[in-house]
């Protein structure tokens, strides 16, 4: 069977990594976008935001393709960062963090102060995954519960990775090696699913 | 092969009319809900309304579940009702109608009050339809250009059916037949194409 070629809406580096090594070994041909778009994630939710840039890159490029929109959800703050995952350090909402030395970095200083002393440390990250071509799409979400870290701890993955323990692990998701990662993680879940719907429409894909 | 069964996530007639008339003769065998269930649309867009949905059937029910969001978009409107076309009549913004005789009535009351005296009568109806179940689905969507009548024409269809031209006829889409509404509906269109997404995986589902 010719392999199935994929276009991947996004230039985000540590997803890119990750969702080539998930669905490479499945069987399919990930290609990298010739140039970045500028979408507006003006959606209110991971699965509007994953539409948006799937359909955005499909109607630039033509190709099928394939957005993951994921974030980290915590309880206690109500579902902060949530869909703000990436730009919570810019956010008004708990106070500002300059975006030093990097972005992930001000993200996770301003988690660690904003669950500074607080108990209930359960938080989860969620992906929605869209393949989207031609006025239709294939949708998948994954999950990995898990709880915030009081301090950073490792050097793996990406984004909020080195304060993320998963549940049942006694390390951090920036601890694990890549496999490890994949097998319980919110993208390796939804990528698995969505690849199990690809599969069999491969011959209808344009 | 036998006949793929699926859970429509709706209790509103005229919709689930046209469901059942435009996948029956596809093969499909759609089933409707034991009871009703109040999904609250929180959705900003049809999308999410559609899988907000189709999600609460799948866990209510245990189906694969179809929802449909759909709605008219009027250019001179600002893209209103759009996602607020079932219950546009008791908005705020454009001046509340009371529901009387009936919510449709009142809909298609408060749309000609607002575009009397407007030249621009550009619109569509837009649907978009989500297949849901366990954590993942296939979306498809469709649209139906035409144009807002200055009155009422026709007793067939349902919503803004009696008020709506499509591009092309010479009649209102309440005055079409159902098998020629089907053919060129948002929702027919919409249909459509998830049906070809679904055949292929029928084996699949549960």
């Amino acid at each position: 069977m010719e392999k199935v070629k994929l276009l991947v809406a996004t230039t985000n580096k540590g997803k890119l990594k990750e969702i080539v090594r998930i669905l490479a070994p499945l069987g399919f041909e990930v290609v990298k976008p010739p140039h970045k778009l500028e979408v507006e994630e003006t959606g209110e939710t991971f699965l509007e935001n994953a539409y948006l840039k799937a359909k955005a890159y499909y109607e630039e490029f033509g190709l099928p393709s394939l957005a993951d929109d994921s974030g980290l959800v915590i309880e206690a703050l109500g579902g902060y960062p949530g869909v703000y995952s990436s730009r919570f350090y810019s956010l008004e909402i708990g106070g500002r963090e300059s975006p030093e030395p990097t972005e992930s970095e001000a993200n996770i200083r301003k988690v660690l102060r904003l669950m500074e002393g607080e108990e209930n440390r359960r938080a989860k990250f969620v992906a929605f995954v869209v393949l989207y071509w031609e006025d239709k799409g294939l949708m998948a979400q994954g999950e990995c519960e898990g709880e915030i870290l009081k301090e950073k701890r490792g050097e793996k993955g990406f984004g909020y990775d080195p304060i993320f323990k998963p549940s049942g692990m006694d390390r951090s998701m920036a601890e694990l090696e890549p496999e490890e990662k994949d097998k319980l993680s919110h993208r390796g879940r939804a990528l698995r699913r969505l690849a199990s719907l690809i599969e069999p429409l491969s011959s209808r894909l344009p």
